[in-house]
């Protein structure tokens, strides 16, 4: 093993000792990230301010052999900012300067600890604001934004992350600070800003990113509709799509999810509906108008029986109040409970939702499902008691089992969350051994080492000098891939 | 020099002697694509029926160790399909089957020798159409989109055809097949459906192509508005997407453009305009009727002199009749010419055509500017006589300083047409040696023997063995980046 004292005293010397912790006690606070499941104390934790100070740090993690891991606000729900027992937990938490707000351009230049919202709160005075928008939104970096390619209710419209981001400036697993793309869309030379972002720290940190600003909406309308069965709201979901209506976000809530939040933030969705769905528009004025009567029929339509209209900000507030506090309110009717996060074509969901209800009567346990219908992103709550043996294992089980659905109905193991640590254990189940490789090799274009969040996205990492599965079969013996 | 004609009885062996050409007359016709500047006799070209055969040619070229270029309906303007005088190329005309058309996933599957406009044609009854449109989209094939990213006139509010493919099968530069991604977006691990959409065959040959399809609008405007000067039509420009309006299409021709296409097909532009804007509005009525009065208004705001507004389809397509001939009609005023392709920011347009203008004054040169305004990717069209002595020397100055221009004005070499074998020498202009090496190690980790088109994109490539330059001042001896 490397000598961590050696190298603390090294990144003292160089970022001053204000900014590397080696307490135990403090550095326990980063034992886990959102997904508190896994928990790894770091041997080592860096706070840099700048880019050339996480440079620095990479390249004494190389020159030590030693593992490194990047971590924002520490939000993520997949592991993906989980430490490595033996390596150094860069926090970009102290780098967060908006570098420049550009309306002209319609692009924003920040620092990877810059916690979401800020850049929609920068850009607002300009009329413009950051589209994606996480959950977390008030708490997550653009950083672990960049590194989940994370997405949020406003995501059916406007894209993920990776939609959004134009240029970076990272430190690559060999302590190079590269540029990759700018302020224009589609460079020339491949598209490695596409691979970057949702490469979850494997391929480098990102020191500086530069995104797109969204124009404000001239118009923001929202409405809740109840229905009797989840079926319904699932046909209605699918008939404002297919109406060729893309609202800004349409979100779905099931009975047990209602009933979850009314305990804790009293929103007062209309009683007795098995589903709710709230559909969001945004656009000019006369485009909004005329498709909000188009969605609000096609709900009549599949059997709503009851439309609410918010009339002002503050009804709009109280719709989404709900909704957003969903995960959070699931505290107050199970002790614990598991988020999973897997996708499903949008045709597919009824179908999915009721086998999903079976998979959870036959384990004998409940599921709270709230989710992003429009593009089919499931985010099953999974409730348990951690008190009673066997449950843990049951909601597991039963979490897993949904993962397996997504896939059978020709789905994804993520929406938004990442694979990270939590979900490696699935990507052979999506993924080919060909798939798999062509993903090593790039991964190894960057990171021949292997230090840039070990352990992450791969289930079964080779060393980067092995020679690929595929290899094996090759028909023209004495080529190697390397 | 491998033995061609051992490779030619190979393939024929394994693909049928009627899908192998040797003939040298035959082989001529693919000596160059739609950038004839470039002119390369191929050693062998096959035309392969299916995914399978091109995967077969592609293993019997790595292991005779010979080069080998695809090839699409050869209408690029980047030389990126030019030949390699000792390879194979790979001609993928006879792969046009529509596989899948599937309205309800808004997806289409198609072999990649398929026609971009037949991908709109199959789809158009079921209510969608493909968005990019490049103007030799009733020809060129989808394969060869895929490898250039190529744009068209509404790529400004549809985007690139890198925004519009979800699912590639791809040969790997090993003859392995490999399916990345599928109909989702965004799937976990790496985007390398990114990365290879505009890697102009570097990085494999695409057999199969899953598009989006988008919902045909349910209305179409068109105007026509014609100004005293280029200033002004460029800051009308601008006024249209600073009033975050973002019309499908904003094009511009100059004086020169507009006396070309009135001498080729009568378009009837209003005379004495020294530019003139097309501007396209698609979407939902209530929208599009909304935004095309404060279009008018801002074209007027800024001193246009006269507006038209297309009355029906077929006085629409008369706008676009003027704009679509713009290339081939400067035949009519100039025996030769260049058509350059780059992109610099939309508020720079005024200034960049300025000094575009002041250049060609200065080498004796005409230049036509034809453009997507909206977007800033000029097209000028650089005119000279090659019977005159030193002209066409004269006019590859031009355009080369146009290029520096855009770079300057911190724009790109390439706004959809490409790298290719012409664009190469200016990528070192664009890119720091850092960001080549990059995309080197990209590039090796998919074709480590580099026989995946070479010469395209790279100005001086390295074989994939060797130490990047940025190694050399390593602040980590002993660490390789192999």
């Amino acid at each position: 093993m490397a000598d961590i004292d050696a190298l603390a005293r090294l990144l003292r010397a160089e970022l001053g000792s204000g900014q590397v912790i080696t307490d135990r006690a403090e550095l326990r606070t980063y034992e886990c990230d959102g997904l508190a499941h896994y928990k790894v104390v770091p041997a080592l934790v860096v706070l840099p301010h700048t880019a050339e100070q996480v440079a620095a740090v990479v390249r004494a993690c190389v020159a030590a052999g030693v593992p490194f891991v990047a971590r924002g606000s520490g939000t993520g729900l997949s592991g993906g900012a989980l430490p490595h027992a033996d390596g150094v937990l860069i926090v970009t938490a102290q780098m967060r300067r908006i570098v420049e707000i550009a309306p002209a351009d319609e692009r924003a230049v920040v620092e990877p600890g810059v916690i979401n919202l800020q850049v929609t709160k920068a850009a607002t005075p300009h009329g413009y604001y950051y589209a994606p928008d996480p959950s977390s939104q008030q708490i997550c970096s653009i950083g672990g934004n960049v590194a989940e390619n994370s997405g949020g209710a406003h995501c059916l419209k406007y894209g993920f992350t990776t939609n959004h981001v134009t240029g970076l400036q990272i430190v690559a697993p060999d302590g190079e600070l590269l540029r990759l793309g700018g302020r224009a869309l589609d460079p020339p030379g491949y598209d490695l800003i596409g691979a970057f972002v949702g490469s979850e720290g494997t391929l480098g940190i990102a020191t500086e990113v530069t995104v797109k600003l969204t124009r404000l909406p001239e118009t923001v309308r929202t409405l809740l509709a109840a229905f009797p069965s989840i079926d319904q709201a699932g046909a209605a979901t699918s008939a404002i799509i297919g109406a060729g209506v893309v609202p800004a976000a349409i979100e779905m809530m099931d009975a047990l999810a209602i009933e979850a939040a009314e305990a804790a933030v009293a929103c007062g969705y209309p009683a007795g509906a098995a589903a709710v769905l709230i559909v969001e528009l945004d656009g000019p004025s006369a485009e909004v108008e005329a498709q909000f009567e188009q969605v609000t029929a096609l709900c009549e339509k599949n059997g709503a029986f009851e439309i609410r209209i918010a009339a002002d900000d503050l009804e709009r507030a109280l719709f989404w109040k709900g909704r957003k506090s969903a995960f959070a309110a699931v505290g107050r009717i199970s002790p614990d409970y598991i988020v999973q996060d897997g996708v499903i074509p949008r045709t597919a969901l009824p179908e999915v939702l009721r086998r999903i209800s079976e998979v959870a009567n036959e384990h004998g346990v409940r599921v709270a499902n709230v989710f992003h219908a429009g593009d089919g992103n499931l985010h099953p709550l999974v409730l348990f008691d951690d008190g009673i043996e066997g449950e843990a294992e049951r909601a597991e089980t039963v979490s897993g089992a949904i993962i397996d659905l997504c896939i059978e109905y020709g789905g994804s193991i993520t929406g938004e969350h990442g694979v990270g640590m939590d979900k490696a254990k699935y990507m052979p189940r999506m993924f080919g051994d060909d798939d798999l490789d062509t993903m090593q090799l790039v991964r190894c274009a960057f990171d021949p080492l292997m230090l840039s969040n070990p352990g992450k996205i791969f289930p079964t990492p080779r060393l980067c000098g092995e020679r690929p599965g595929r290899g094996a079969e090759s028909p023209f013996p004495g080529v190697e891939i390397f």
